[in-house]
């Protein structure tokens, strides 16, 4: 099945064109605007001419389709207010150029598919996760934009092109290609990851409650001192968790509010969350274990009060076997010993359509880690070293 | 020279009626409001009863004075907007009860004074900072209070009131009685406290700079965590603290802002103070050696940048060595064997007059060492303690 880089990636710049920001290869095409229902519009224009049917769904996803059981590969052609180039748009481009290879090659029987609102203008991979059953059509029309305008509203600029939902079993699989958005294949300098898990997430918000007082007239034995709680508990967290997490494992105190936050007083209250991620739900039990452990020891010996707020979780999602050994035979093929396999730490439409069919990622570098930037960029040579591999992927699984 | 605790104490709850807040014993009585203006007229009132001369100066402050040379006994009777009944008002009353005391008694010379805007409405203890020297006439007149209204404005309410500045060389010294504000004497039981030193203060104000990155495709060994630093930080301070720090020093880190403070970001910077507080200027060099060392250590093996401003620090202010004496034999007289030397950790009107004469404070106990509250509160028992501590420190110096 011979695929055309040239094409590929002319089309890709050609993508690019629609919101472009003016700044570097950055574009700016959030769901529904003006920018993505053209883009979507020259898309449905590229299936055509490659022989493929289109077909728009409820939430403005676009497919590519060809007839009978196929394989499907995408990702989205939205973007973040200030988005980069390949974002989303490279996995479609990529399911694109495949699909069109497969028609000229008459076959492998291949449909392409760009998901809406993956950036989460109304909600989070919002077209995906309707059709993958995780939000219902009613739920994901009452989210709002943050101008305040619905989905129910901004999905009227579909008119006259919209279709009903696909039914899924048309599919045999998944594939998408995504920028890495983090900085492990360009600082190791592998071509390609293949894609193990989309890791799971765990989100803890907790508030410790020591007492409010003055910062000259409160002796430090006599204090409680919140902050200082925190601090405690970040530092003994980070000794315990080393016994049970791999070096994928992530963690992060990204949150943090102290009351009354002032130079002069001791810290009475100190609200944060705790937030981690990882492919096993093991893993992510143990540390939730250990968190909640550390933080009830901590309070206990300052004499802190504890609130725990309901966790917030992400359940992971593993890669199917026979689709990733695929991947993994085209990485081979096409970056012989320059790829490696590796979690995705961020979520991607792949997390939803896993309800519905067999899933599997592939992930080329991003320069520097940079994404959700107009600044994020990949080599063409890598993107067309992923393209490569994608093919004989599909190839290979026939 | 026989005092008069019911008067005493008569006057003290008489002065809680202005600005009474209606909630327990508090009062709202801000410098120069109604309230304000009502108690010092009050105030006056009394003075004159006991044979004093009043003098308002052109901030406000109101003296109680006897002719020729005398020591000076006083506080102000300002209020925080949700203010105990005696923060300020019981050193007022107290060197009016004394003045009182030894005018009847034919001496020893004794003049009273309310200073004001201590709680600063305007500045901080603005009334005695400008006859000070600390503060001039027109940097205070600039001062707004949080409506907005000029230092210059409010004080117009003075009136026909108004007189000139006092030659600070008529007064031999100056006793200042106050509440603790902390919870030292009522932890341990003592009834008073004699003030060795008003402590001093730095603050730093510190940002550390890391890298803002997605908290899913970040690796824990490839961050850059600002909070991570700051938690690293507090940790490795207090245990190199406990070298050079007395039980009296403090130390707080009571304002932190992370930037982008987002769960799942990686929080690029990190921006927060550090306060300390002792009454010796050498620990407080040494504390900020090693907080300067210990931040540009942890900066360092974390590859985070580092700004730190232009330090605030206000100098530690000792205690003349005689008045002191005689609030200790004082102190002695009233509480036997129940009384302790410490620091005052708070800033007071004494602060500014330690510019002008010799200085010495005593302290009574505040219950739970609640204060800036309506709920702030004495035993009445311990007051006249105090009271009768003061007026035998009083005849101790003649």
């Amino acid at each position: 099945m011979p695929i055309d880089p040239e094409r590929f990636l002319a089309d890709l710049h050609r993508l690019r064109g629609f919101g472009a920001s003016g700044v570097g290869k950055g574009v700016c095409r959030p769901a529904f605007s003006e920018a993505d229902m053209a883009a979507r519009d020259w898309l449905a224009g590229r299936m055509e001419e490659a022989g493929l049917r289109t077909h728009f769904d409820p939430l403005g996803s676009l497919f590519g389709l060809v007839e009978g059981p196929s394989l499907l590969i995408g990702s989205h052609s939205d973007s973040q207010v200030e988005g980069g180039w390949l974002d989303g748009a490279l996995g479609v481009i990529a399911g694109l150029e495949v699909a069109r290879a497969a028609q000229e090659a008459g076959g492998p029987p291949v449909s392409c598919v760009s998901f809406q609102d993956e950036e989460g203008r109304f909600g989070v991979t919002t077209g995906s996760a309707v059709w993958g059953g995780a939000l219902s059509l009613a739920q994901a029309d009452a989210l709002e934009g943050p101008d305040g305008v619905p989905l129910a509203q901004a999905r009227k600029a579909l008119g006259a092109r919209v279709g009903a939902f696909l039914d899924p079993d048309r599919f045999t699989g998944f594939l998408e290609m995504h920028i890495e958005q983090g900085p492990v294949l360009d600082t190791e300098g592998a071509r390609l990851g293949v894609v193990e898990a989309i890791v799971g997430l765990r989100n803890l918000t907790m508030t410790l409650k020591g007492a409010q007082n003055h910062a000259g007239t409160t002796p430090m034995h006599l204090r409680k001192d919140a902050f200082q709680g925190l601090a405690a508990f970040t530092t003994a967290l980070n000794e315990r968790f080393r016994n049970v997490v791999t070096p994928a494992t992530v963690w992060t105190i990204g949150h943090v509010e102290l009351h009354p936050n002032a130079h002069a007083i001791v810290p009475g209250e100190v609200r944060f969350t705790l937030q981690w991620r990882d492919g096993s739900i093991d893993r992510l039990d143990r540390m939730e274990a250990i968190a909640r452990d550390t933080v009830q020891e901590v309070c206990a010996e300052r004499g802190l009060g504890l609130d725990i707020a309901p966790k917030l979780e992400l359940a992971p999602v593993s890669m199917d076997r026979r689709l990733r050994a695929a991947l993994e035979q085209g990485a081979e093929f096409a970056a012989p010993g320059a790829w490696r396999l590796m979690p995705s730490g961020a979520l991607h439409d792949a997390t939803n359509l896993s309800r519905l069919m067999p899933v599997a990622m592939l992930f080329v570098p991003s320069i520097g880690g940079i994404s959700h930037d107009f600044a994020e960029d990949t080599a063409e040579e890598d993107l067309v070293t992923g393209l490569r591999a994608l093919a004989a992927a599909v190839s290979a699984l026939g």
